[in-house]
């Protein structure tokens, strides 16, 4: 079945920035992380920096230039055709004589990315502009997707959903094989199942490795009545998936089945909290507060979740010590985890978008207990 | 055959960076890239500071000091033994305060990877402290591998070596298939043969794609005549290998064969221009002038090499514009390249050992023109 592209208009996105530039009395942003410049302009390469001035208006964005090196010159033209593109071997210099040339001011940067080293050349470069720290600026804009973002989201949770069902299907997971093999055998499935690239280092830990949160597969072999966790997600278009499902091979244990449960109690608690204007601390606590009834809270090692886009960690955090709301938009994960210390772990985790009439899950591979 | 393990004391490099630390008149160095730190400790976690005092002699380093969080407890307990470690939610503030209560005035930090936001906050919290630009000095040590070092990166280039042997033994490169699966493959036959991870996305380009420099692969089919240009490497120990072979698919037309030619008389030429204390414009040059000689200089499009370590990028790099010297230790890549827009390419790179007695070949696959 052809998959049906959606289109994002990257304008929109800058007519929003600019919004913000108003707001915020800035005559220009000048953006150099290489994602917030590819969130804004569809621009993929790996040497960039723009600049985009808040009197611009939409369509006639002649105060808004893209700057790049000679070796993406066919690429800049194919991927930002609606900008100015200036060719340079060092591409801020150029940018701070346009503004210079055009009066700005007032010039917002990423001070946030942005080194020391950095700001002190252009400072010394541009000294007729103030440079004035504005951090976060376009991560803030990039926290709520639009429409073309959670499609690629959605294709890449299913590409992981995918390939897990694969790997269980061919009897991937069984006693014998190692951490590392069956962790190396679902990245090859994702890529079969579509992605364009890993997530992250996947994470395969089995038996008392399970216990450990961020565990990076070794040689240790499968065994029957072990827990295998598998942390992982695909890559498609830039935007990331993330899901963990906990699994016990062969034979389960009564405590193994009760700490599955008490997880997929407080996972389930946590993405019925999901809701657009909730402060995240109450998120985190919705599904926290399970685990603590059971008397492990101490054992939820770390905070529920994270926004997950065009980085695996992004905005919002959704922790104990988080601040903040939940956006309409957002997408999220929710994944608590009990550890056992030398015993074993689980963890559950799902990417969700938060929608005014309730959470829609992509990460669909279900969540019953699997004895495998 | 088990592998001989270098084990190479960290110690030691501490005591090199105190002897620039003491040059450049700093108390100590706050180094918070992590990189830098795991080469300065062995520490592997996400999240870390160190600070290093000029004034620590070895065996005793009272004020040298690691900071983590608590999810590295045990970690950094295993992986420093040899050091005092701080565990906190936010590593830098504690490591100031601790300069402050030894009365160190004059702190380096690392300009060049510190943002301008951390800066302002560490100048907010330690106001008692004098905190100084000290870009680039531990990259500087990394510049010159210690024989721990090669021993890893002589590791991950065999196992590169080796994958791509596998490779083609195995019929891997053959019309019909796509670049994306060559990769594909390819990256798995290095696991397969001891890699970690691959050092960057794997590039294969068959035919005219062949002519772009730094072609992602696509589902382009390979076909007979084609040029078939790969460039990747592998991870062993975080150390990265680089390399890059262009084979022929069946047969070889007549100007495929002289640009191979012309191509592997410049990567030879460049070889053996790599000696201790040679300026690395004149290595570039060695390489270029060969190129340039047949009439194609405009179109070998890039630097002749880079240094590779833990980063796959680093110093020194070795281009046209490149300033200093060749040091002997030195582990560089030597790749020029020729590229027939629309037509076809040629890359072939090793990575080499720069020493007294000549340089050192790391990668160790043939450079004979192969027709497969």
């Amino acid at each position: 079945m052809p998959i049906h592209e959606v289109t994002t208009s990257t304008a929109a996105r800058r007519t929003r920035l600019r919004e913000i530039l108003r707001e915020r009395e800035l005559d220009a942003l000048l953006v150099t992380d290489l994602l917030n410049i590819r969130y804004l302009t569809g621009f993929t390469g790996s040497n960039a920096a723009l600049i985009v001035s808040a009197s611009d208006e939409t369509g006639s964005e002649d105060r808004t230039v893209i700057a790049t090196d000679g070796r993406y010159l066919v690429q800049v033209g194919e991927q930002v055709p609606d900008l100015r593109a200036e060719i340079a071997r060092s591409c801020v210099p150029g940018l701070l004589e346009l503004a210079t040339s055009w009066g700005a001011g007032r010039l917002g940067f990423e001070s946030h990315v942005v080194t020391f080293d950095q700001h002190a050349a252009w400072a010394e470069a541009a000294p007729r502009i103030e440079l004035l720290r504005a951090p976060g600026i376009v991560e803030q804009l990039r926290e709520v997707k639009d429409e073309g973002e959670i499609a690629l989201l959605r294709r890449a949770c299913a590409a992981a959903d995918d390939a897990l069902a694969a790997l269980v299907e061919r009897g991937g997971l069984r006693p014998g094989r190692t951490e590392r093999e069956v962790a190396r055998e679902l990245e090859w499935l994702m890529f079969e199942k579509g992605a364009d690239g890993i997530s992250f280092e996947t994470i395969v830990a089995a038996g008392a490795n399970s216990a450990v949160p961020h565990h990076r597969p070794t040689g240790a072999v499968l065994a029957s009545g072990d827990f295998v966790k598998l942390d992982f997600g695909a890559q498609i278009g830039g935007y990331h998936s993330d899901m963990t499902r906990t699994y016990i091979l062969e034979t389960a244990a009564d405590w193994q089945r009760d700490l599955y449960d008490l997880v997929a109690r407080a996972q389930a608690a946590g993405r019925a909290a999901l809701n657009p204007g909730v402060p995240v601390g109450s998120v985190d606590a919705a599904a926290r507060s399970v685990i603590e009834d059971a008397g492990y809270g101490d054992l939820f090692l770390h905070g529920l979740g994270h926004g997950v886009g065009l980085e695996i960690h992004e905005a919002p955090g959704i922790g104990k010590l988080g601040t903040g709301t939940l956006l309409g938009g957002a997408v999220v994960t929710v994944e608590p985890g009990v550890y056992f210390s030398g015993r074993g772990g689980v963890r559950i985790e799902d990417t969700l978008v938060v929608r005014e009439q309730g959470p829609e899950l992509l990460t669909l591979t279900s969540k019953d207990l699997a004895i495998v």
